[in-house]
């Protein structure tokens, strides 16, 4: 947490909030460097280096731009795309190829060219038919890529419904029955244009506990040795996705060790009993690198005070900027930067300027009795899935993102115009 | 409904489907003129040149280009604005601005400036601190200008609870405390800088019904009946707001005088009551102006069968392009544009390519058996808050969109590219 309260004011990496409001205007996003390169070292610790042979690759949906796949670069990880675009922009921040894996439950031809053209060597296969196009992009491109099969272990994972991902009614993943897993898995062993490398598996987001995890991974390592004894072709790589949940309220964070070790010692104990080498470990987490490193700046404008029913505190900001309120009913909280030692007193309902009685930001959060309109309300843990998933609703124009690293502070993303937003818009002659 | 199958295929306004995709590449929005016209015809023989002396603004946030409010303005209808953004899209589109009114429950000053500074007369008043903002701007630009004070009536809509908005638990409206909402009336009236016209509603969307109309309209009367009284000021306008449901599955739509006409009557036997001139009855329809004009073409990609659970047929787009499935659980149907004649014998659950489960664009529609990869899916409806909520999740880019007239077609937005998607990135020099 690189964040502390000074002479009555918020803090956040060095930085005090209601200047860098000032100087760089609201509604903003905020990111700590530092927060962000602590969590790379947390996995570092307790996972790449404790283990050896391991890999983190971030994954890029949490939050994907050129500057913050730069620090991914700089802390040594790989990244999880999912899209051309994502792709477009670890090109364009430079990223290694041969440090990018390519997600996804649909990649289109064109981003599978892509792909391959930028020396991507890692596919995560998501469906029977992704195979061909693989093939058919290597093969255009005279080169060969090692492949991991997703399957969809069939555990449901305790979370919200939008982002489980591992039960058996997903779209994501191969489905275990045998004759549609092991033939695919067969035709990647037998594809001139790919190297059979490993499984993976995705079982949600959000999670707090481990038993998802270790279960399975059970399946994953049946489906492993059944692929032994059927081609004798070692399991290389096991992929156990992302998911580890992050404080958004006061949901206590589990250090990745509690996720990580026992699936460790289960697999190198299930290496042994094969006599076989423990396979490379992959995870790719988003979610939990970036949610806490990142904050929104809001400037607090009309209240509307219905007695007896509920305070509204609207913002200049909304759902625009951050839909997962309306989207997953998700909780935040937060406090008004410049009145940061003042008690909080009143409950009250954070909303945005959107014409949408959805368009919420915290519902009954405690705030200053004295908050008002030009009072800056900081929002906690807005750094997974806010930019992400902004959009132009209501017209209003994505806000900017601000980078911080002890006391400094740069644009990382300098906020969009009226202009940028009509940019392609164009009037047919005949109107 | 300007939709027609010839030869197998899928027509819209004229147009084949299967070759506008081809054309034009998928996933892409396609709206038809026609539709949209019909209509504002239908509101102008039913609602403005039946009674006269009404309103017709069109909802912009609905769906809000240059070329849509050039479509509008042909129409002879006015706009409803909620945003700096959609006043720069009206002004680009040279939209006169004495035809714009402009909502919202957190306009901002900069918003407002704006607004006045164009030229646009009429403010829907959503907040008790908002009037001393609107004077100011007022005084800067030597103007004065109309304002209508929108009310909560209390009334809660049979909807989906993000779009109810005329409850008395909403962020919208003042709220109907006689201690509350007079006072700004009276300050309203006694402003040099804004003319007291009127008095707002807004129910809420996508209904049914009309009883809902009928009572806050009760209490929209009550409260004009008390102006006249306390301050002798005629209530000179009244804002229905809009809501009236449209078709996306098989909803059966009802005729604009199905809402219309009894509220009409009651005003005018209401205005005979109290011997005033009847007052001018604006309405703001958005969705119901646009949605079915709007179809989504996809072409379809990867095909995963569960066997005994669910067919998944994931298409070239997701919740990027429609997040409503994800957020109000909509539903949509659709057709296989290419064989549009071919029996629907086979149930599947349309999901697009983004990475979270809770991206679905139709559940549990039928299609034809033979659908495969290359079709063209046609998702019906999508006009309203599909390209107005659409965001850059996953980083792929907003689709373009096509606007069709009579056989014709141009692009009315284009595709957006990876370049602009990253156009306002930055690297800090540090890292």
């Amino acid at each position: 947490m690189f964040r502390e309260i000074k002479n009555g004011k918020l803090y956040f990496d060095g930085c005090d909030m209601t200047e860098i409001a000032k100087e760089y205007g609201t509604p903003l996003y905020v990111f700590s460097e530092n927060d962000i390169v602590s969590r790379f070292e947390d996995l570092k610790r307790d996972f790449s280096d404790k283990y050896g042979n391991c890999r983190v690759a971030y994954a890029a949906k949490a939050f994907c731009t050129k500057g913050m796949l730069k620090i991914v670069e700089k802390c040594g990880a790989s990244v999880d795309v999912v899209s051309g675009g994502e792709i477009a922009v670890a090109k364009a921040a430079g990223f290694p190829a041969d440090r990018i894996e390519f997600n996804g439950n649909n990649k289109l031809p064109a981003e599978i060219d892509m792909a391959v053209e930028y020396g991507i060597k890692r596919f995560i296969l998501d469906g029977v038919k992704e195979l061909p196009l693989i093939e058919e992009a290597c093969k255009k491109n005279d080169t060969k890529v090692n492949v991991v099969v997703r399957i969809t272990p069939g555990v449901p994972a305790s979370t919200h419904d939008h982002i489980i991902t591992g039960k058996l009614d997903s779209k994501f993943g191969i489905p275990m029955e045998d004759d549609v897993l092991y033939p695919v898995i067969k035709a990647v062993i037998d594809s001139p244009y790919t190297e059979f490398t490993g499984l993976h598996m995705h079982i949600g987001s959000q999670l707090f506990t481990n038993e998802e995890y270790i279960k399975s991974l059970e399946v994953m390592l049946d489906c492993a040795t059944e692929i032994k004894k059927r081609y004798d072709v070692a399991v290389r790589e096991l992929n156990m996705g992302g998911g580890f949940g992050v404080t958004y309220i006061d949901e206590e964070r589990k250090p990745y060790s509690f996720f990580l070790d026992p699936l460790m010692e289960r697999i190198i104990s299930w290496a042994e009993e094969l006599k076989i080498e423990r396979p490379v470990v992959a995870v790719e987490p988003g979610r939990s690198m970036i949610a806490e490193a990142g904050i929104t700046l809001y400037t607090v404008g009309q209240i509307k005070n219905i007695k007896n029913v509920r305070k509204y505190v609207s913002v200049d900001g909304g759902m625009g900027d951050n839909i997962r309120v309306a989207l997953y009913d998700a909780e935040y909280t937060g406090v008004v930067a410049n009145k940061a030692e003042e008690p909080c007193t009143e409950k009250v309902t954070i909303c945005g300027k959107c014409c949408e009685s959805g368009d919420l930001i915290a519902r009954d959060i405690m705030v200053p009795a004295s908050i008002e309109a030009g009072d800056i309300l900081v929002i906690f843990s807005t750094g997974a899935y806010g930019y992400a998933m902004a959009s132009n609703y209501n017209n209003n124009p994505v806000p900017g993102a601000v980078l911080l690293k002890d006391g400094k502070a740069a644009w990382l993303i300098k906020p969009q115009t009226y202009e940028q937003i009509m940019e392609n818009q164009v009037i047919p002659e005949w109107i």
